[in-house]
Order: structure tokens, then C-alpha cells, then sequence
């Protein structure tokens, strides 16, 4: 993977933290979308099979690490509704 | 791309759209975090210029997507604070 795409994939990776921390905090749900979350996180694990599947460690662990913030999120949009 | 990685990448993808749609009727922001989004567009930006410099159709048409569904909450989050 090119220097660009390690930053893409950084940059898109840890933005998922602020917004897990901030829901966590707050408790703050309203204004996050349900279905957004639904989807996108059966998305990112869709991703780490597609990553296991090619053998490419990058979108691996980009993957599990973005699945995980996705789903604090998406539990706490269902706990807090 | 794989087919799991089309259907990954149209996942993750399509999942911004509820919260684009649902942003613009609520208006409510306040549990949207402006780090996440500030950093996500950054990176969503950063994927579209990798995928040109790969020359990765893909990797372009998702995240010029994604880039404008998430500049859209951003934009929404900045003037609804």
C-alpha cells in the first residue's frame, strides 16, 4: 500500500474514536442514525472477511479496529434510543 | 475487486446516506462528533487521491461518494452547532 493510502486509512480509521468517545460521554444518540450504523458496521466486517480472503493485513486490521468503534457506537444508539 | 469487496465497499458506502438524510430533516447534531467528521472527510478525500494515483475506478466512484455524503454532515454539524 502507498504512503497515500496508509494515510487514507489511518485518517479514516481513528476518526471513528472522537465519535465513540463522545457518545460514550455524553450518552448523546438522537442525531445519530440508526441505520447508518446497521449498515455500515455489517459493511466493515464484510471488509475484514474481504481482507482475510486476499491475505492483505492492512485492510485487516484497519477493519477490526474500525468494526469495533462501529459497534460501541451502533450498541449505545440502541441502549441510549 | 471480489465480490465481497464490491458488496463491502457499496455497504460502507451507502451506509452515509440515512445519516446524510437524516441530518438534513432533524437538524440535530449535538450527538455528532465534528472531530470524526473533520477527520473522516480528510480521509475520504485522501482514498479518492489514492485511487487516482492507483488508477482504481472502485476506489474513486466509492469515495467521491462517501467524500460528499460526509462533507454534507460536516457542513451541517459546523452550521448547527
Amino acid at each position: 500500500m502507498e504512503l497515500f493510502g496508509v494515510i487514507a486509512a489511518t485518517l479514516t480509521t481513528i476518526s471513528f474514536l472522537p465519535q465513540t468517545l463522545k457518545t460514550i460521554k455524553d450518552k448523546d444518540t438522537s442525531g445519530i442514525s440508526l441505520g447508518m450504523y446497521s449498515i455500515f458496521t455489517t459493511g466493515v466486517f464484510c471488509w475484514t472477511i474481504y481482507g482475510f480472503i486476499i491475505g492483505d493485513l492492512p485492510i485487516i486490521i484497519a477493519n477490526v479496529v474500525t468494526f469495533i468503534f462501529a459497534l460501541t457506537i451502533l450498541v449505545m444508539k440502541l441502549k441510549y434510543k
